[in-house]
């Protein structure tokens, strides 16, 4: 008796923005059919109790003391992985194509012949402000909404935030903590003193948090950045909203 | 002995873009503690045999040869049916604050004094790209997407389309399709007529279907748009890539 090996295939799924309910039902269907997983830092640890218990899991993301793996280091582990286990699960925080990597990693694995699928996840550019009571949208407040990682690879700001402090969309910035003075600063230059922003911190973490305040003042209410510091900053009327949604201490996703 | 009056409370619920499994598990934990829930016609039907069965499901969305409530109506259902019933779960497609009105629901009843809560939901302006093989972002070409209604509500073309057609972002526009040789005008007054589109008819239902091209030859390659249909318009390098990812016939999400 032989037993019939697996076909060789990788699907990247969405883990959502850190609240382990936050992942989809396909989301786990997909780790309970993994035979290995790897996973990143953005990923809360607790989705992988869906994972049976004999399965593989395998952390691949950035850890204080160790050097992590480099993208091209990742990519020939999903391939290596996918031959050897079968079915590779790459779980990726919020949405694998939202400043993700997950579609190189897709695109490699197809090259080399592994079949490949995407599960989308609750991203954290809409779902962290919601989470707050800051819509990305809303009738009356904001007809679009404008999302960019503030810092590029180098680490100096996107030329693409100027640009967006020049329209009307409500603009989301991920990575953008670091680059808050001279964000604000493009926004005031635009004439746009009074526009509400708002600074979340943490995702749906328990930890999370969240601080209101306008272009002229956001800067002294927020708190001083230390590298690490994970945070969304929203600018936009929309901004406004969630002070008055979560005044009353009556939306408890908030608070976990 | 007496029964415990039910607490009066609003759960916004996103249901995603219309594949039954991709609403999340705190989605499914509020459709299973519903005491009543209300729908519209963006949610897969398929969705509500998570709720218990002696809960009403109440249908509030457009139907034809049927008048539908108007926001106002829809609002005072939702406070009415909390005070009668206690927990009210209002699933709504895709996110609840992607277009979706979830804002001004919950902050209607909120000043009605109802606790409120927000369920993300994978907003279809990411997953219905994403699951044709067209990531909103990817590294080398494309640092932002910026996502609107292209129509307004008196159905004219929105301005914020111009806006865009003068920037880098990725562009995901809804509801445009009514008005793409207008849209695609824009992008070639802007000197982007080799700019790669993709059309995404259908979102993730059993008959969704793409078509790629560029701004000077995707209305010959579109279909004739007839009131009523369903799409996602994506400018940007990203909307090449899609072609490429579903080319092999790799990715089985596009097939539902």
């Amino acid at each position: 008796m032989t037993i019939a090996k697996k076909t060789a295939r990788l699907t990247v799924v969405g883990a959502g923005p850190g609240d382990p309910d936050l992942i989809t039902l396909k989301g786990v269907k997909a780790l309970r059919s993994a035979d290995i997983v790897l996973y990143d830092a953005l990923a809360n640890e607790a989705l992988l109790e869906h994972v049976p218990v004999h399965v593989p899991r395998v952390f691949v993301g950035k850890r204080r003391g160790h050097k992590p793996l480099d993208q091209d280091g990742i990519n020939r582990l999903l391939v290596d992985s996918a031959r050897q286990y079968g079915h590779v699960v790459r779980l990726k925080g919020g949405d694998p194509f939202v400043f993700g990597r997950g579609y190189e990693e897709m695109d490699y694995a197809r090259r080399q012949g592994i079949g490949v699928d995407y599960v989308p996840g609750i991203s954290s550019a809409i779902a962290v402000p919601g989470l707050a009571g800051v819509p990305v949208s809303c009738r009356g407040y904001s007809r679009s909404f404008w999302v960019m990682t503030a810092t590029n690879s180098d680490g100096s700001l996107s030329s693409e935030v100027a640009q967006a402090a020049q329209n009307e969309a409500t603009v989301v910035l991920l990575m953008g903590l670091a680059h808050i003075e001279a964000i604000v600063a493009l926004f005031e230059a635009a004439g746009k003193s009074d526009l509400p922003v708002a600074v979340l911190y943490h995702g749906s973490r328990p930890d999370a948090h969240s601080v209101f305040g306008t272009v002229k003042d956001i800067v002294q209410k927020a708190q001083t950045y230390t590298p690490g510091m994970a945070g969304i900053i929203v600018l936009g009327e929309v901004a406004a909203l969630g002070r008055q949604l979560t005044a009353d201490g009556v939306m408890s996703s908030v608070l976990g």
